[in-house]
This record gives C-alpha cells, structure tokens and sequence, in this order.
C-alpha cells in the first residue's frame, strides 16, 4: 500500500504544543502565581442570547415527527444561505444565495475549496500567516512561495514583481496574526495581478466583523474585478463565537470561470458527491447571528474585544513599540523590546508577568522578533497585561 | 489556472433528481392520489428524548462563560471516544481512544480517510453499491475495479481470484442497497486478502445497528487480523436519526502500518492541519445515545423499522420474488417482477400504486431488475405497500 507522502512533509504543530510546556513548567515552579492567558485565537464570551433560544428551538424541531429534519442540502439551508446574502447587501455586494455554500468552519474550507483545482498550481502564501494554508496545500502536493510581510511594508506585502501565471494565492485581511488590514488600493493590486496571471484569489474574511475603519474593505468582493477570480472563506467563529459550533461559508461566485468551467457549478457537484451538509442545529443558531437582535448582541460582544485591543495598543503607543493590528482585529502584533527573538520574549514575558503571548515566529520566519497578543482575553487580565507592558 | 480534471469525470447524481422529476410529473397528472413514499435512506422518527434532553443541556452550555466551548479537540472529545470504545467493548472488541476519531459524518470521513493512501493505488468497489465511494475517488484521481454483486453469489460477493497488490477495498455490510449481510467467515476471506496483498479495507458500517442475528459480524473488528488491514467508518445517522445533527466516527488501529508509517498517527496529523472538531452539541447528543436509556430508546426505533421491513418481506415471500436484505438492513432489495427493468418497474410501481423506491440500476450496472424499498416510511404506509407488492 503505498502512502499520500506528502502527509510526512507536514511540519507537526509545533507552535501550541511549545507553549504548553513552557507554561506546564511555569505552573510547577510558580505554583501560587495567576496566569494571564492573551495567547489564544478562540472566542471566551458565551453565545449570544438570540442564538441560543434559537438553537434550543432547533433542538426542539429535531425532537418532533412533524418538524423533525433528516439529511438537509449539501450547500446550506436556503434560509442561512439568504441571512448570508442580505449580510454582504450591507456591505454594498450583491450576490445570488447559490453563490454562497455553507460549511463546518473556515479551516474545512479552506482544504476543501483546493480540491477544485489542480496539484500542478503554484502557491503563493504571505509569511507569516495562519499555518492551515499551507498545511492543506502540502497535503496536496502544491509547491508554495511565500510573500514576505515584514515591518518595511507593515505586514502588507504587494503581489510579486514577476507575473507567475495560475497561482493560487492566498490573501487573509485582517491578518492573523498581525491584525494589519488591506486598504482598497491594496486589494485592487491583487484582484489585478489575478486577472492578469490568470491565478486565483483564496480571501479569508474570517476576520471581517473587526473590520472598523469604514474606508476599509472587509470583503474582496468590494473590489471591482474580483468576482472573475476570488473566492472567500469567511465564518461564524469570529463575529459570534462559533469555534464549538462550528458553521462558516464560503462565497463562489458564478462569474468564475477557468478552462472554460463554472467554478461554482463544479464545486457544487463535488460537494454532492462529499458532504452532507452542517448540522441543522447550527445552521439555525448561525442564521440567528444576522437578525436584529443577534446583530445587536454579537456588536456588543466585538465592542467588548475591541476595547480590549484598545488598551494593548495604547500602552505599546506609550512605550514606543512597533505594531500592526488592534484597530481592526482582535489581534496586536509587536516587536519584542530589547531586540529579543519570539521565545526568548515569550519566556522573559512569563517569568517576569505571568503572561502568555504567542510567539511571531510560529507563523512564519518573518515573525521572528515579532510576538501576537490576543484580545479574546477578560478586561481585568487584559488591563493587567497592558499594565506589564508599560514596566518594560 | 488548471482545474482538478477529476472533478468533470463525477457523473451528475442522476438517480434522485430523475425520482423527483418523475414522482413531480406523478403529482401533477394525479393531484388526489396519496404518495407512498419508500425511496429514501433517511430516518423519519424524531430523535429519542434522551439525546434532546442533552442537547439541550449542551446549548445552556454555550450560553454561560463557566461552561462555553469554543475550539475543541480536532478527533473529538474524550467523553465522546470513551462511549465510543465502551459500546465496540459489547460487541467483544478491545479499542483505545485514540484508536477513535469523531466525524461530522460517514460521507465526509469515507473521503477524508483516502488522504492517507497515495492516488496510484487501485479500487475494489462492490457493484450495486452506495455512490459515495466511487465518487471520492474519482475526485483524487484513482482507478476503479468492481468486485460482481449478484443474485449468484446472493449479491455477497468474495475477493477476487486473483491476488493484486495495494488495493483499496470497500465492503458495506449490510449493505445499502442490497441490505445483504457478510458472516464471519466471508470478511474472513476479505481479512486474508487484503494481509496477503497489502491492501486495506474500507469497511463501511453505517447499519451495524440493524443486525439482529447474533452470529453476523456488525464490525469488521470481530474478524481475527483486521486491526491489522482495516478501517471502519460509522455514523450515528442510522442507529440513532443523525442525519440532520451531523455526527459519525472512524476507527483507525493503531496496529496498521504501510510502509513504516502508523496510519493512526499519519491520520492524526491530518485531523490537526485539516479540521477543527465536530459541533460540541451534536458531539453531547451522540453521546446519550450510548447511555443506558439512550440506548433503549433508538432500540424502540429500531424494532419500529425493523417491523418495517419484515412486512415488506413477508409480502415478497408470499408472492415468490427474490429478495435480499430486510433481516440485517432497513432494506429490502428484490428482483422486479415480470423481468422488468428497473426502471420500468419504478413507473409501474408509482403510476399503479402510488409508491416511490429506488431503481437498482441508479447504484450500479448490476442493479438493473433489481428495485430498493427502505422501511424507514411509517408502518400504515409500510403496510399499504405490502398490500400492493400482494395485488402483484
């Protein structure tokens, strides 16, 4: 029997494991010390009050004959699939509900969404970034190049110089983990060089509720062009919590077409042939997210964030530290004092305040010297981190 | 931008659209007539109070910070994979844990797993079967062979005479459509195979919950040497009405090894780049399912279909049509009478009688004059078809 070998060139998840050992050996030397966790990406508010009547209805619905619901379709409820078309109408951008199939999370898609296209593309990835695209593509067998993001183009690098044909590129604004965001112009590069190369847009959006500056675009398809040559990952996690539920959505638009194929028609038939559908319980909680109360609700949430992000970057502004993000993502992202590398800040940070980052240099060389806080954490610790941060 | 070629090679699901398109022309010329709908896999009783009571509990869970779950663990929780192992324990087999990975359903997993294996090695795929297989292989580009399901061989088939190396061999017993079960001596020979030729089993379980005689297998682990060459994929879809919660589970030995490599732990690695875990509510609600009362309820259920299709067989029985299935299986698959085709039969059956199944032909060439009725239908309509297979 011979093995996917590509399955061997997956790096393990070094990043998370690393850390929860330095902090495991933190806690056993330091038993009596309280630990500010700012390390993590997962949402800690409960579900919003909408949702949650929501879901237990659903729940009630599967218990009786009458509204009892088997095997849903494979791209979504039409009801979800409408709340996700009336969300991108507040965003200026029309689309049609079959353009818009729904998934179990943003990190099934992402993979998913590449079996549309052939091993033989090339890949273009920013460095650093989120690890899950290139952990899909190297599964796949795709050879990947990587754009770097540095603190010369503010972790927003432009498409290459060189016009490489057929690539797959992937495009995440805001960024994780550098919380910088694309303007307009920025994007419109890329929509262009896409047309132009005849390559492919991945846009994760997973993001895009923290998007608050209103000259920013928080979909790729506010820029003109982009419906010929990008699909967008986007999902429930971020905007309303949704890492235990898990429902997301993908966005292909029927104007997609390559060696004369409807994009979108022919990722409809492999989902046919692959999947059978989210679960109705969180389509449902996920369609409470976009009415009005639920909208209400899940503001008040990423207000609650934001204001934590606020309070990080204020105290890095004091200090004179470099950093991207915080503004329009729960992410701050900034250069470790003292010209110190991720680890050794990492560590220097723990044993000297209890506080657990994440290291820049687990997404990517170019995070060396850099480090990501989270602003998923409570306002009292997050005050308390931003406390240490102006003792530096 | 190339394409992946493979996609185009998906035939249209043709079988239930053609259905639908035939029964709506049905309606439309005999709007006073009462469909008997037996056409569908899906289950039709609500889920058992056990699993909404729980279900419930889990959403309260998401709506307090004390109890929310965000990102859990990509294979599934602990709770789940040790009710998991305890229930494989009363059919005599020994499991770890982590031998047990939690899937959002049969569908996904019989494609996700195939990831481990490389697209050079060939296919032995049962004909009539369950289109699925096919179809996740045809997507990753692999040759496909077919293994003759007959009423010769009673439509269980044996491996074949002669002895090809690296194969991947599905085997669904019971089988969907046929409802034909394998006893311990046939997945014997299938074990033997695959040892002897390096090949590995893909042993499709998703209606183990149907088999009644005790000396059938209802897991290929009851087989001596298969935590050697084999993996098994199941679903709380058809022992508990899962269909619309999303929940199934793949057990991969840990004593399976190709090439040097322990395809658990290659599995493993997948599940962490590719996947962020199945929704905690339908994960808490497949839980109860295994708890004592859990397990009485969908025992009820299952009789409930079970009488089904013993009605459906007796009328068969009585009118001398051979058939298979019905004991094991919420199938009954028998030779249409008056050596129609089948789907000359599904018009017959419909424009007489008023009663939707599935012509066999639509799961595979060998299919042809052969017709599947599913007892998942109510008992009084269950019983009107009975009447009508009498009148034959």
């Amino acid at each position: 029997m011979r093995l996917n070998e590509n399955l061997n060139r997956l790096s393990k998840s070094y990043l998370f494991t690393e850390i929860a050992k330095r902090v495991e050996e933190y806690r056993i030397s330091n038993p009596d010390s309280v630990l500010i966790n700012l390390g993590v990406g997962d949402y800690t508010l409960p579900l919003c009050d909408t949702v949650i009547k929501e879901m237990h209805k659903a729940v009630d619905d599967q218990s009786k004959k009458e509204t009892f619901r088997g095997y849903g379709p494979e791209e979504g409820y039409l009801f979800l699939r409408n709340s996700v078309k009336n969300y991108y109408k507040t965003k200026g951008i029309d689309l049609e509900a079959d353009e818009i199939f729904i998934s179990d999370g943003a990190n099934s898609d992402i993979g998913n969404v590449l079996e549309l296209f052939s091993s033989d593309n090339p890949v273009l990835v920013p460095d650093p970034v989120y690890p899950a695209y290139v952990d899909a593509n190297i599964i796949q067998g795709r050879k990947i190049s990587y754009l770097d993001a540095t603190i010369e183009n503010e972790f927003l690098p432009d498409p290459p110089g060189e016009k490489i044909p057929s690539q797959i590129i992937y495009i995440c604004s805001p960024n994780n983990p550098t919380g910088a965001t694309y303007d307009q112009k920025q994007l419109q590069n890329f929509v262009d060089y896409a047309l132009e190369t005849d390559s492919v847009i991945m846009f994760d959006a997973a993001y895009e509720a923290f998007v608050s500056e209103e000259y920013l675009p928080s979909s790729i398809f506010q820029i003109p062009g982009a419906k010929k040559c990008a699909i967008e990952i986007c999902s429930f996690s971020k905007i309303a919590g949704f890492t235990g539920v898990r429902c997301g959505y993908t966005v292909i638009p029927k104007k997609m077409t390559y060696e004369g194929f409807n994009i979108n028609m022919l990722y409809k038939r492999r989902l046919a042939a692959r999947f059978n559908g989210v679960s109705y319980i969180s389509q449902v909680g996920a369609g409470a997210v976009f009415t009005k109360s639920g909208m209400t609700q899940v503001s008040e949430n990423l207000d609650y964030f934001r204001k934590n992000a606020k309070v990080l970057s204020e105290a890095l502004k004091k200090k004179g530290i470099f950093f991207t993000g915080a503004k329009n993502s729960p992410y701050v992202w900034f250069r470790c004092p003292y010209e110190m590398k991720s680890w050794e800040f990492f560590d220097f940070f723990l044993k000297k305040f209890g506080i657990v980052g994440t290291p820049g240099v687990g997404f990517g060389k170019n995070g060396e010297n850099f480090f990501r806080l989270s602003s998923f954490g409570g306002t009292e610790e997050t005050q308390l981190a931003a406390q240490r941060i102006l003792q530096l």
